[in-house]
């Protein structure tokens, strides 16, 4: 099959041995397949980030010296299954799946994995229990995107927001604009949003943002002095004496990039919560009294379950969170490398997706991508 | 009054005016007050300690240059009130606070404050709607003993630990100890405490820890793979295929010292939660990545409300919180420069309590002092 490899840092279109499905996994045809953050981080970083999975308590033996081929946000067609299988759809049918083959050593990630080739490649093998068949009506693109979007659910369910709740989000890149939809998916607000780039600051806009900030012009956090948060740490303690009503103040860290989590615990007011789904791959810094004077939560945010997962497909198909905006351009494989490339430069475009089967360079605001 | 006082990094005992209570506030007579780690700090590092007050918000205006009386953990009398009081309590009434009082500019610590006098002086003036009288009985020792053993109540509090969690504690100074005290009186356990010091383990032994851990010789995360919990990122993340128990896992910092955030990230299980209660005054680094691989949570505590203090002091009284143990001396107040010397090099001390009126330089577990 043709597949777009990761060799030695490099992106190379090469042929390769067709995947062979196991006893409970599926071959499938990759139909669409978005180009994540993760993806352009680990062109040059996969070693490290190999490593940071191991320290993290993970078995595989993923070795950024062999070939990867990425891509674990992807829409697929049911081709065969392997050895023993009932199988539950009939090949044809379109799928999408939370990113996990189970291995030799336990599970592996989908695109970033020796083993398991990802959705730069023309077939792929997935895991027959993961999949979900994807809403009549709902594009291939479309049904691509359920990843980045289950991740911005996840996210939301994680920080505990509730009606009432006001969200900061810092970052509109797609982890940002998932965690938006999510949001506004559950009917929470106000939502602002903040990014340097108007672009992403317009699809924010669109995917309704109630305030949308440029950082360059305005703190994120110059808001937060209207809301009725206490003032001082003395306050806070003396929390019983004061009786004041506090706005629950929840603060979407969405970008990945040392020195924002400091940022944060500087600008937040107390009591607030913050949700990392931005991932960090460096060492970053702060200051620990700050985070205890104001009282702040950290929670680290990874993936989804398998419930957000579906659960999220289905919100897409209803139009309850609105994928359109999203996505800047369709590519084919062989436009891969150039795309990274942009990607890693443009903070202007927000989602491309990858067609192996001859994807279309049309605009994905076009209406035949509408098909929600 | 005599009172020691902080006075260009020194300790010095010296001849201050009374205070005088002002509207709504209460001249106390000061019974015993405990030596906290944030006085050690605070010793040579109050500027610091106050710019970071400021960062978080605070307003009040403590000046490192200027004297200052340490002591927020206190017992107290009454002796007056401030003008236009109802005069809720007796003259004699003994009484304990959370150690805030209402200045022109807001709440200050008390102890932490240029304007309002801390423990370490013969008398205070307190805020009347804060004070709590001491239940007949309670030792006035053992009552000043309710500020640092709120800490841990609240701690535990902040971390939804409940019945079936499994309780990490890092550290077993007087922090430590407070968790530890809190989550045996919840009826919560196993709890699994380290410290480096033989007495600090030993004390937190006769105060209930059911593992007791010599970090020198055993990691203190050696047991999690014991547990139930999931080995790998994946496997979190097939968490629907999986279908796993998980045990609650929540692991207590109570060092507050540097690397300490990154020493549980690495060790710590998957979807564990981590409470920074030891307040590390300089900036630390971590890895964000491990956390959010392992999807941790870190609640950073401050404090403890109004309720949780109250609670606390009739938890001491009726015997639910066993603070005999913690006391390692009593001292009177020109004993105070030696003992920070001490409590500074030795980690085998774990509470000194001041006794401004006269303290007898008793052992803190001899008969006399055990009146619980």
């Amino acid at each position: 099959m043709r597949a777009v490899v990761r060799r030695q840092d490099a992106l190379v279109l090469d042929d390769l041995p067709t995947p062979v499905p196991d006893h409970g996994q599926v071959l499938v045809k990759t139909l669409a397949c978005g180009i994540c953050g993760s993806d352009l981080h680990a062109l040059h970083g996969l070693a490290h980030m190999a490593e940071l999975g191991r320290r993290s308590g993970a078995s595989i033996d993923l070795d950024a010296a062999k070939d990867v081929v990425f891509g674990h946000e992807f829409c697929a067609e049911v081709l065969d299954y392997g050895p023993g299988s009932e199988r539950p759809f009939k090949p044809g049918t379109r799928v999408v799946s939370t990113p996990y083959v189970l291995g030799p050593q336990g599970f592996e990630l989908v695109g970033y994995s020796n083993r398991f080739s990802g959705g730069f490649g023309e077939y792929m093998v997935l895991q027959e229990p993961l999949l979900l068949p994807v809403p009549n009506g709902l594009s291939d693109a479309y049904a691509a995107l359920t990843e980045p979007f289950a991740v911005g659910v996840h996210a939301v369910a994680r920080a505990g927001v509730k009606p009432g709740s006001v969200a900061l989000i810092i970052g509109c890149g797609p982890v940002g604009l998932a965690v938006l939809a999510a949001l506004k998916a559950e009917g929470i607000g106000p939502v602002v949003a903040c990014d340097f780039s108007p672009e992403r600051r317009r699809v924010a806009e669109l995917m309704g943002a109630d305030v949308v900030i440029d950082p360059a012009v305005t703190s994120p956090h110059a808001g937060w002095a209207a809301l009725d948060v206490p003032a001082t740490l003395a306050e806070r303690g003396a929390w019983g004496l004061a009786g004041r009503t506090v706005k629950d103040a929840v603060i979407f860290e969405c970008v990945g990039a040392p020195g924002m989590l400091q940022s944060i615990i500087e600008g937040a007011p107390p009591l607030s919560r913050i949700v990392a789904v931005g991932v960090c791959m460096q060492r970053d810094s702060f200051e620990p009294a700050i985070a205890i004077n104001k009282e702040l939560g950290v929670e680290f945010a990874f993936a989804y379950s398998q419930e957000e997962f579906s659960a999220t497909l289905h919100r897409i198909a209803e139009g309850m969170i609105d994928v359109r905006h999203i996505m800047s351009e369709e590519i084919a494989l062989d436009q891969i490398p150039s795309a990274f490339a942009r990607l890693s430069s443009a903070p202007n475009l927000v989602k491309v997706i990858v067609k192996p089967w001859g994807g279309t360079l049309s605009d994905a605001r076009s209406p035949d991508l509408v098909s929600v």
